[in-house]
């Protein structure tokens, strides 16, 4: 018997509640009972957003509002400023590459985060630049990048700042209008609880405008398009019927246990986690800098990377591994989404017993009840039981 | 965010493949592809219960096979020897006085076994015995009661052995034929994975004839209607169809992981939590004969018996507490079923933080390291990865 746990930083744990709505017939997208449910979602996605703007709705995976962000805001030969501290800074740059832009990269190390004043110098250097695009949580670092301060400096220059949000969205508080964020990206399948196949942008005044001049080719993502079909609740295309059913029923459920409450939950899972990693004396990927979304941590010395592969393939706990230069090196311990206290409890008991198995010397329960003393916070208290 | 954790001795969590396989559109039941389907399962049932013998399907509870096996093999004023240890045991003599039987009491203090020479006393006292009704782990004490060395004893007599074995088929050992029990009962919320909503039982050939002496009366628990019906591969009543087709995956699912590993991921999950028990300085209520199944632990003095509410209302995870003489004073931890290594990591964990929630002193990480000692038996070779 060979129970599973998926602890990886997306697909993330679907609920029952979510997968029981997938579940139900599927019903045609072109009603009113569709209309009525993608108007739900859409003003759910506002409060999620923390936006006055239209959140739009994609079927794709995060790479492809990545790719709409940057297509309908650009034209050929504009300049971009890609900030570059992981394999998602790096897909920026691809994809900016990919349509003819001039990249500006500021290389970040694995791990670190970037320097806002790396930002500004760059854009003093190059005034022209149309777009600023980062990761809020770089995922596969685990490095948590500064995005308020970066907007500080963007809101003051003609660049739009485009924030990949992926592993952010619902898992820590990004005030889209607040920070003045001119995109605002996620995908379904992180702390929104869905199977992948759905991605949503939100799109800032001047974002707008930029749409209307841009002369980049693009026509699946054609995001003028989509906002004016989706003002009347319905898609330019045929939407994924089946996830926006499910998304109705996570927002709900993210609603009812307050915001707040989701990014202290994140938050305090990826401290117990970190507890945990420092009691068992390993070290972190990003220690300056962790993400709440997952928490990366090296092996320690003499623990082959397959470690991964035979807790997923023989224990059944799915961790991710790490990636390029971190291959074989790290576990990345998620805490995205439908994650609980219990989790965090099975994915380091079952990476003590893991490292022990690979003959690392491990004393049981150190790391577990260092997370242990952390997730007491969120224990409610006894008197109201 | 409340994540749900089942760990409670019946009903227990039911498998996914299973949950998918019983939400299939519903069969009819008086259909060739039923009929192959039932089959399959009592073939399997068969292997289960280690016997030659059919074992009969009932839409029913546990209790039902109960009195099935009660109301086939005696005629009122009939003496029947009941051993009383817990709640189960005490069904027993409820179940054999509602229908006019002669009870003789053997009262078992809770949380201890039965002697089997307290039987062959009652045996040589009461020769007119027609049934000595037993369980094999009463689940209110989570003591396990020797039925083969009681076995030993009824073989030699003419009354029969009844061995309630809700708790204890697919939990451990427990060959009907080879050890000579005469009646053999399962449920199918326990150890076979399944809803509520199944009852099985096996009779010996002497159990067969004394059935066709019996003068009590029953109709919908008559069991030559059913055998008659069963051998056809069909039930005289109306089955219940779901639970059949998600047996048929359950048993699937036990043969494939091989029964001897099943019994032996029971004993080393019960092995696990009485280690981790020990380690927190807390008491076990069945300390010389543990069952497999579940395990009882005594709440320290000072932490009330509405910890347990708190733990499944407020924290999500549901253990049983006490009943009757042990309400309100003990946690019984299940490991019955589906359950796996990270269940009673959980399990620990969990109780370790609502015992600290309610101002016990408790060392986080202290019982579940020393579980975790005790689950290392489970893990798989590294070579093998």
């Amino acid at each position: 018997m060979l129970k599973k746990y998926l602890l990886a930083p997306g697909p993330t744990p679907v609920p029952p509640e979510v997968l029981l709505a997938m579940a139900q017939p599927i019903i045609h997208h072109r009603t009113p009972q569709f209309e009525a449910v993608f108007a739900e979602v859409q003003s759910g996605l506002q409060r999620l957003f923390q936006t006055r703007q239209e959140v739009l709705i994609l079927a794709s995976s995060g790479t492809g509002a990545m790719e709409a962000a940057v297509t309908n805001t650009t034209s050929p030969g504009d300049r971009v400023i890609v900030v570059n501290g992981g394999k998602f800074g790096e897909r920026w740059g691809k994809i900016a590459a990919a349509y003819g832009l001039q990249v500006t990269e500021l290389k970040v190390e694995w791990g670190q985060a970037v320097e806002p004043d790396a930002v500004a110098r760059a854009l003093r250097e190059h005034p022209e630049t149309r777009l600023v695009l980062m990761q809020a949580s770089e995922t596969s670092t685990t490095a948590l990048h500064p995005v308020e301060a970066v907007a500080r400096v963007t809101r003051g220059s003609e660049a739009l700042l485009v924030v990949d949000g992926i592993t952010a969205v619902g898992v820590l508080d990004l005030p889209m209008d607040a920070l003045g964020i001119d995109m605002l990206i996620t995908g379904s399948q992180k702390a929104l609880m869905l199977p992948p196949g759905l991605a949503f942008l939100a799109l800032s005044e001047r974002a707008w405008a930029a749409a209307g001049a841009s002369k980049t080719p693009r026509f699946y993502f054609d995001l003028k398009r989509e906002r004016d079909n989706q003002r009347l609740h319905t898609t330019a295309w045929t939407p994924a019927i089946s996830l926006v059913s499910g998304l109705h029923v996570a927002l709900k459920m993210m609603f009812d246990e307050e915001l707040a409450n989701v990014y202290a939950r994140h938050e305090r899972l990826a401290r117990a986690t970190r507890a945990a990693a420092q009691a068992l004396g390993l070290r972190l990927v990003a220690p300056t800098c962790p993400s709440p979304a997952t928490t990366g941590i090296f092996l320690p010395d003499g623990v082959p990377g397959k470690l991964v592969g035979y807790l997923r393939d023989r224990v059944g706990v799915t961790f991710a591994g790490g990636q390029d230069e971190l291959k074989g090196k790290i576990v990345r311990v998620a805490h995205l989404g439908y994650i609980g206290s219990f989790d965090v409890v099975t994915a380091i008991a079952s990476l003590e017993m893991g490292l022990a198995a690979f003959g690392h010397r491990v004393a049981f329960g150190t790391g577990v009840g260092a997370a242990q003393a952390v997730l007491m916070e969120g224990m409610p208290p006894v008197a109201a039981a």
